[in-house]
C-alpha cells in the first residue's frame, strides 16, 4: 500500500514544506531530498527537466523520506499520466481556470470510473508494491493552480470539483494577471487580497491551500494567514544566493 | 587569441575565487557561472559529471565572464587532453606526489615540442578562434593538487617542475593524509603547518597558491594567509545549506 | 522503397508476434530486436521512455529484421509525426473512443492529400531511401487502440475509418472501462464478450486484429479467437519473471 | 535588456541569414553558431531534438553572436512558453491555418496582459539579465509558418494579427498542400504564385517574410524575390552533400 | 552508519544472490532490484553503461532492499573511487593476476591510512548519513576476480592480501586462459579443478567465493561446490530467454 | 560469422574510404554513414562522444553498409576491450610510440591465447551472431597511430608486431613531433619524407597503410602515394565548410 505521508499532514492541518526542482539532474535532486522537506517537486513547467532527466530524478529522491510531486508543464493528460506511472504522488497542474479545466484535470489522476486514467503502473508496481492500483486512486494529491483572473472568477466552482486535493497558488502569475508586476510577495493590494481570498475559500472547502514563496521567511508568513503546503524558494535560486553571499564573504 | 583573466589576476597577485561543481548539469552550471565568480571548475574527481556531462557545461559556462576550469579524475593525460580539446582553459590534477608526475601532468597539457599534448582542438577553434593552438601552451592554466604525506616531502621538486602555475591544495586529503580526521578547515597544527609550509614555499617557488575552502569565512582567512585562489565550498554544499536554512526559517 | 513485412503478413491473414519496450534503453531494444519478433513496439504511453531515448533505438532495432512501430502517448499529431519522421513503419494510438479521433489519428500517419503530415522525413531517407515519401502513404500501419466503452459504442464508426489499418486491445483499460479490475485475461464475461466482439467485427471491416496479452500463453490462445497481431508480455515484466525464477532456482 | 539583433535587421529590411539544426547535439550546434549565421534555429517538428538536448543546444550557441530560435513542433502553448524559458528570442510555429491558431500562438510568446505566457523565466534572468521580463514581450520575435491551403485562404486575416512579426514558409507542405509534390524550389506555377503572394501580402503588412530554401542558390532568389529570413539547407543536408563530395573527389 | 547486509551475510557464511545489470538504464535496474536479490552488480566491465547512467542507476536501486556493487572496468583507481563517491558498497575488479595488483585495487576501496582513497565521498553522505567516512573502509567490499593462469599461479599471495573480502571468478576468462573455450560451466576437467581450487583455497584464507554463472541451476551447484556469492546470469540474457520462450510458444 | 569488408579490400590492396566522427550524436553518425563511405571511425580521442554516445552510435551506424571503427582515447585495454564488445570491428590507437606499446594494443583486441582481451561480447552477439567469440581475432582489425618522433625511429619494430594490420598516420601530431606547425598536409620537407617513408615501410611489412586528410584532394594524392585507408576530414569539418560556403553564397 502507498504510504503518502503529506495527505496524512494536510488532512490534520498539518504545516508540509516543499522543495521545487528546476534541474535536470538526479544527484542534485537527491540532495535537495536529504535535507529534510516533507515533499519535493519536479518542475516541469520552468524548470529545464526533459522526460527522461525526470524519471531518473523520481527513482533518486525515492531513498529519501519525501513525497514525490510533479508540477506538469500543462493540463495534459498524456503527460499527467505518464508522470504517475513515474511514481509521483501527487500533480501540481498550471493554469487551472475553469471547473471544467479542473476536472479534466482530476479525471487523469484517477482510474476509471472515477477518472480516465490509462492503466499501466510501470515504474509503481516495483516502488509501491504489487497492490498499487488498489490504492493510488485514494493516495495521489491533486493540486490546481490559482494564477489568472478568470480562476478568481470560477474560484467556488473550481474548489467544489470532487477528487480536487488542493490549490497551488502562483503569485507570480496572479500578480501579472491582475495587472501588477510578477511578484511571489506582491505589495498590491489586489494581489494581496486575492491571495487572502483564496486560502479562505479553499479552507471553506476543505481543500488544503498551498502557496509558492520566494523565501523561508514569506513561508512563514503564509503559514500564519493559513496555508499548509508551502515552498520557500526553488533549489536554482537557493544555490545561487548561497554562492552569492559566499563571493561576497570572500571579497569582503 | 585566449584571454585568460585568471592567469593576468594570479600573475598580478590578484585573489581568484573559483565555483566548484558536483552536479552534471549544464542548467546548474550556468546558473553557478552567473553569479560573479572569476573561474568555474568542473570536479570531475569527486563529482558525478560524465563525459557528455562535462561538455555540455563547458558550452553552458561559455556566455558568462568566467574561466573554465577542470579538476580531472587523475593525472591521466588521454583524459587531459579532453578536456582541453573540450575547452577547458585549466586543469587541476589530483594527488601530484612526485616531480615525474608533475612532468608527465604538465606535459598533457602542452603541445610539442614544450608537451606531449595530441592535436586535435575540436571545441577550442570554435571557441577561441583558429588561433588557438598558437596560444594554448601558454595560456592554459596547470595546477597540482598538493595532497599527500609524499607531495609535501617532494614539495620543492614539484614546484620548480618547468611550466606549472599554481597548486590547489586538498585539505581534506592532506589531513587524512598526516592520519587526522578529513576537514577543510583542520586544527590540527601538523595541518595547519603543513597548509602554511605549502602556500609559502609556493610563493618563493613563483608558483600561484591555491587551495579548497568549506566556506567564504575560511577562504577569506586563506587570503590573509597568502592564498590567491580559493574555492568558497561547492555547489551542492552551497545548495543544501540553503535549503536547510529555508526549512528550519519555515518550521521557526 | 519501405519494405513492411508485417503489413504483408497481416493481408494475408499471418500471425506477427510483436515485442514490447518499456525501457528507454537502445541496447535492451536491440538485444529485444535480436529475439525473432515480428515487429518491436517502443511504448511512448507507459514505457518510460524519452524523444532522445526513442530515436536511439529506433536506430538500434533498424540492424535487425524486425519492423518498428510506436505506441505513442497520445492522439497528438505532433508527436505521432515526430516518431514516423524517426523511422517507425507503425503507429498505435491509445483511447480512440470516437470515429472522428480515428480520423485525426489516421490523418497524422498520411501525407496530403490523404492526411496532414507534415513533410520532413529527418531519419526516413537515410534509413528508407531517397523514395521514402512516395510510398510512406501505403506502407506505414495505423493500428486504433480499443479500450473504452465509448470505443465499443463506436466500434463500427471506428473501424470504417478510411486508412486505419488495425485494431489494438487494451485489455487492462478495457476492464477498468467496463467497471472490472485490471487484466489482460480477464474472466469476466462482459470482458471476454467486448473482446470478442471487437475482433469479429474489426475481421467483418478487414482490420487486422491485434492485442496486448499476458503471456505467450494468453497469445497463443488469442490467435485461435482470431487475433493475428499479439504481444506476448513486456520486456520488463519478462525480465522481471525470469529473474524471479533463477532466485528461486538458487535459493530452493 | 535582450539584443535581438535580426528584430533590428528585419526592422530595417535587412536580409537576416538563418542555420537550421537537426541534430541534438550541441557541439554540433556550436560548430553551427560559428560560421557565421545571423539566427541559429532548433528544429524540433522535423528535427530530432529532445527537451534536455535542446536546452544544451540553446546553451552551446549562447557564447557565439547569434540569435536563438525555435521551430516548436507544433501550436502547443507549453512548450512554446518553455523553449522561451530555455532561452529562445524567437518561436517559429508550424501549421498556422486561421487568425484564431495565430492568435494563440501569439498569445503563448507574451506576458500578460499582452498575452497569456506564464511567469517563470528559469533560464533567460542568467542568460540575458534580472530585467529579462521587461524586454521580453517586445524582443521576442513571432513566426508564423504558412503551409497549408487554408493559410493561404486565411492569409490577410492571419497576417494582420497583433503581435505577429514574422512568416516563415515551408515550401515542402505548402507544394503538398497544392497537390504537388514536396519541394522547397517547385516549379509548379500553383506553388511558385503561392510564396510569391506571400511575401507580397507580408510586405504589405509590415511582416517580415522568411522562407526554408534547399540551398544558398535558392536563398539569393528568393532574397531578390523580396524575402528576408532565409534558410540556406539545414545541417544534415548540409554535412551529407559535403560527405558525398568528398568520397566522388577521392573515389575520382 | 552504513549497512551492508551482504556483508554480514558472507561472514557468516550463508548465501548471497546477485544480480548482475548490462543494460545503463535506471528503470531495468529498478525493476531488477526489485525481484530479490540480495545485491545488484553494474558491470562496468562488460555491460554498456557510461558514468552518468551508473550514477542513476545506483540512485534507482537505492530505495530497494538490495546492496549496490560495481565492476569496474579495469584496476584503475580513478574510476574504482568515483564508484564508491557515487555509493557503491563493493567493487569487484577483473583480472587481478598479482599480489601487487590485488594491493593496489584493496589501496584504492579505503581512506588512509589504510589505503589511498581521496576523500569527497559526494553521493555517500547525503545516501549513508554524515558519518559515512567513519565506516566506510569496514563496510565496502572487495571482490578481486581471479581469471587468468598468472592469478592462478598467484592465488595464495593474492587471497592473503590484507583487506580482501571476497574473490569472483569469472569463469569465461578463466577457461579461455587455460587454453579451453569460453563457458560459465566448463566441462574440461582443467577448469573445473581450478574452480574448485579457488574455492577451496578462499575458504582457507577466510575470503568468501564468489563466481558468475550462466543460470540458477548452475548457482545451485556451485553453492554445493561451497561458493556463497553466486550470480545467476545478467539481465541481458534473462530478458532474452524469456523473450524467446514467449514467442515460441506463440508460434508453437 | 563476422563479414568485415574493409578487411578484404585492404587485403587486396583496395582503397577504403573512411568517415571520422566527432559528434556525439547517433542521428549525424547515422547520416554519415549513409552517403557511402566505406567504414566509419568514432573518434573518442579529440571527438567530444562518451561511453553511453558511442553506443548509440554504433547501434546507429549498423544498419549502413559500413565498417564500424574506433579511435580510442589512448592505449587503455579496459577502453578498447569496451568498444570491442559495443560492436566496433576495428581499433584505432593513438600514439604508438614503440614495440611494447603497439604488442599491448594489439594484446587487448586478440581473445586468449593470441592476446589478453576479456570475454563478454555483450553487444557483438545480437549483431554478429552466436558465434562472433569464433571470428572476432581474425576479424577485427588493429591500427596503430605513427605519429611521434619516437614511433618514426621504432618503425620497423612497430611494423612486426604479430597481429598488428595497419598503421595510421596522424599527419599533425606528426609535424608537431618534428618541430613543425601542425598541418594535415605539411609542405615540410622532413614531415613529406616521413609521411612516404611510412608508407613504403608499411607496404614492405604487409601492414596496410592509413592516414588522415584534410579534404578529398588530399586524399586523392596520399592514394597515389600508396596510402589504402583514407580520411577526407571530419564531420565538423565537412558541416562547417559546407555552412559558410551557403551563407557566402546568400551573401554574395
Amino acid at each position: 500500500m502507498i504510504k503518502n505521508p503529506i495527505q496524512e499532514k494536510l488532512e490534520s492541518g498539518e504545516v508540509v514544506v516543499n522543495a521545487w526542482l528546476w534541474f535536470g539532474d538526479s544527484f542534485a535532486a537527491e540532495i535537495m531530498a536529504a535535507q529534510g522537506f516533507d515533499s519535493v517537486t519536479l518542475d516541469l513547467q520552468h524548470g529545464l527537466i526533459g522526460l527522461h532527466e525526470a524519471v531518473t530524478m523520481l527513482q533518486a529522491i525515492s531513498s529519501q523520506p519525501v513525497v514525490p510531486l510533479v508540477r506538469v508543464q500543462s493540463n495534459d493528460s498524456g503527460w499527467i499520466m505518464k508522470m504517475l506511472d513515474a511514481g509521483a504522488l501527487g500533480i501540481i497542474c498550471p493554469m487551472i481556470s475553469t471547473r471544467e479545466e479542473c476536472e479534466r484535470f482530476v479525471a487523469a489522476c484517477r482510474y476509471p470510473p472515477v477518472g480516465i486514467r490509462s492503466f499501466g503502473p510501470s515504474r509503481c508496481n516495483a516502488r509501491y508494491g504489487a497492490d498499487y492500483a488498489d490504492f493510488a486512486n485514494d493516495s495521489i494529491l491533486t493540486f490546481a493552480m490559482i494564477e489568472t483572473r478568470q480562476a478568481l472568477e470560477n474560484l467556488e466552482d473550481i474548489l467544489s470539483v470532487p477528487g480536487l486535493d488542493a490549490v497551488y497558488v502562483g503569485p507570480n502569475d496572479l500578480a501579472l494577471a491582475l495587472g501588477y508586476p510578477p511578484s511571489q510577495d506582491s505589495i498590491e493590494p489586489e494581489v494581496i487580497e486575492a491571495i487572502d481570498r483564496i486560502v479562505t475559500t479553499a479552507i471553506r472547502y476543505k481543500i488544503s491551500p498551498g502557496i509558492a514563496c520566494p523565501s523561508g521567511e514569506v513561508a512563514r508568513r503564509r503559514i500564519k494567514e493559513g496555508y499548509r503546503f508551502v515552498t520557500p524558494g526553488n533549489q536554482a535560486g537557493m544555490m545561487a544566493a548561497a554562492a552569492r553571499t559566499a563571493i561576497e564573504c570572500v571579497r569582503g
